[in-house]
């Protein structure tokens, strides 16, 4: 398997960004402790964030871009040293989120491994955290972002704007502080994570846990990481992000020269990739972050939620999306008496359509805040 | 994970029917040498099989049933001793499928692990096959099964039965054997195994193979197998047989007493079963036979193979079917002059409709043949 191509010298963890190395475009704010849904707490809370622009006098032009499940900070801008990847939403910024106007923050989500305090971060005693680390939220990681939020002196965001687990946060933020958000742009996501979506990750995160190198999660300094386990990971959730027709046309039953099928190679590549640049670790915390996530809980139920929301509310869904079905969509603009209608992305390349249709979703975008 | 509960004792190989076991209702044919569309050929092949009914004077009431990737020869009837599940099938027989009438047959497919022979069994110098065990096709599985019915004394059978993995043998039969099928129904299957289909088996092909029992596929006599990997490869497979609606609306996000969501526990149910009574080497051997699947090699493609299709071709797809889509069924009676319409299985359950429906399905075969 590729994946086999993306080890790491020893002594060192799996891909993401570690205290040493180079910052690239990331700047970091020292939280202090940060309380946690489930009870306890963080303490040292750091988060990695990234910025366009600057804020106004009024300080009214703020926005935050909120990353999904193996995005980070930088979303847009090429890779570097200490920055594994390129943008993950090149050409939103400047084009249709313009700097010389708007004041763009994006963090690296709580739990992630590019500068954010996640399982491979150092605990207080000097360890990585590793398995001891909190499960999380949703609403823990729209807190640490709240956090950031008041390091940045910006009391309220003109949009929250979000896809996938990104838009988890960005429609779990309005409900969590009222006051902080105009609008919240909700893409290809849900309020609630669906019995799929929870079916999908089981594999997933059996995958990791099998994998000899994980350790029960404490596999940081030895030298070895359960990446075995991460690109069978990627694999699965892959073809999920992507849709039935995009394969057919695009690979169908190709052979490569090697005698496998070129959607096989295909699926080890981006398996190879993510090993090379993500910590397996960051990815069972997110993951289970992601399951975690219910815009209902302790609020009587979704609709109940989204019947007192304040905040302007905006959802686009990929039509071809199937983890993030429509409905799934259709469901707050439903629930919101104010949502108005549900814009609905063209793309047959399903979920990952809100990545890949950045001219639909970028003047989409700036209509909101037009 | 719970498949951990699924271990056997030492010196034991995983799940599967050994020599030495009950036979429960099955007969065994030693067929011999048997060639391989790949080249080179099996010696000593023995294909387990079941019955019911007898074959009339004329001998042309004979049935073939083929069974998915992981069923057997045990269409219908209890489990016992030797025979680790209930009928796959259960209801077909008799009640649309009368064995007062009908001579029916189903072999264990050529690679399977419940008595036919598989990478578990014994290779002439008196180990398992293991790796060495061939690549083989659906072709070939076919193949065996024409020795199976020359054994039998059956020339031509009234009707070739299969879903899903047996959809591609009923298809294929025809083709290999046109004088040798009066009828081939289809259901829920395909011409060729689709780039999406080839996509979902990357993952449980990686997954087998990475865990640490599996030895390179010579496990066998180790005392230990790949049960862990096979789990994952069943919690992905066992997603796509079903449908997001039928997760939705069955699991929700309802927890278990454990913590865990319900959804997760039917996955590691489903996961814990197979280990328990299925070989990780079948099941390999068996997912390269379906990625294999191409009625159209070496034929001109799909269209032209079945532009001289001589043989009844009836066709049935389950409309809420995501992995094999109906459009894939739809494809075979579109290249057929006289394959009639395509029939559509009415069923919130996804590709398991084609089991699960059993009154509709038993319906349209016994419709087929009145």
């Amino acid at each position: 398997m590729s994946q086999d191509h993306a080890v790491h010298a020893p002594g060192q963890v799996a891909g993401g960004w570690r205290p040493g190395d180079p910052a690239a475009g990331r700047q970091f704010a020292e939280l202090g402790e940060l309380p946690l849904e489930r009870g306890g707490s963080l303490p040292d809370t750091t988060i990695a964030y990234e910025t366009w622009g600057r804020p106004n006098a009024a300080r009214d032009n703020a926005v935050l871009i909120c990353h999904a499940l193996t995005g980070d900070a930088h979303v847009v801008g090429p890779a570097g040293p200490g920055q594994p990847t390129p943008g993950w939403w090149d050409g939103l910024i400047p084009a249709y989120l313009d700097p010389t106007d708007w004041y763009v923050v994006a963090a690296n989500v709580l739990g992630g491994c590019q500068g954010s305090t996640g399982p491979s971060s150092t605990a207080p005693d000097g360890r990585a955290w590793g398995s001891r680390f909190p499960a999380i939220t949703i609403r823990d990681q729209v807190a640490a972002e709240a956090a950031l939020a008041d390091a940045l002196g910006i009391d309220r965001w003109a949009a929250v704007i979000g896809g996938s687990m990104g838009g988890m946060r960005a429609i779990e933020w309005p409900l969590l502080y009222p006051d902080r958000v105009a609008t919240a742009v909700v893409l290809a996501s849900t309020g609630y994570a669906s019995a799929e979506q929870i079916a999908w990750c089981a594999p997933q995160l059996a995958a990791i846990e099998a994998d000899p190198h994980w350790h029960g999660g404490d596999y940081y300094g030895t030298g070895e990481a359960p990446l075995a386990g991460l690109g069978i990971a990627r694999r699965i959730a892959h073809v999920t992000y992507r849709s039935e027709y995009e394969l057919a046309i695009r690979f169908g039953r190709t052979p490569q020269g090697d005698g496998r099928f070129a959607v096989e190679s295909y699926l080890d590549h981006h398996a190879a990739k993510l090993a090379a640049r993500f910590d397996p670790g960051s990815y069972v915390v997110l993951t289970r972050a992601m399951n975690s996530h219910d815009i209902g809980r302790d609020r009587g139920g979704q609709h109940e939620a989204l019947r007192g929301l304040r905040s302007r509310l905006v959802v686009a869904a990929v039509d071809s999306d199937r983890l993030y079905p429509p409905r799934l969509s259709a469901e707050l603009v439903d629930a919101h008496p104010a949502a108005g209608p549900l814009h609905l992305v063209k793309s047959p390349y399903g979920h990952d359509g809100f990545l890949i249709e950045v001219d639909q979703v970028g003047q989409l975008v700036a209509d909101v805040l037009h």
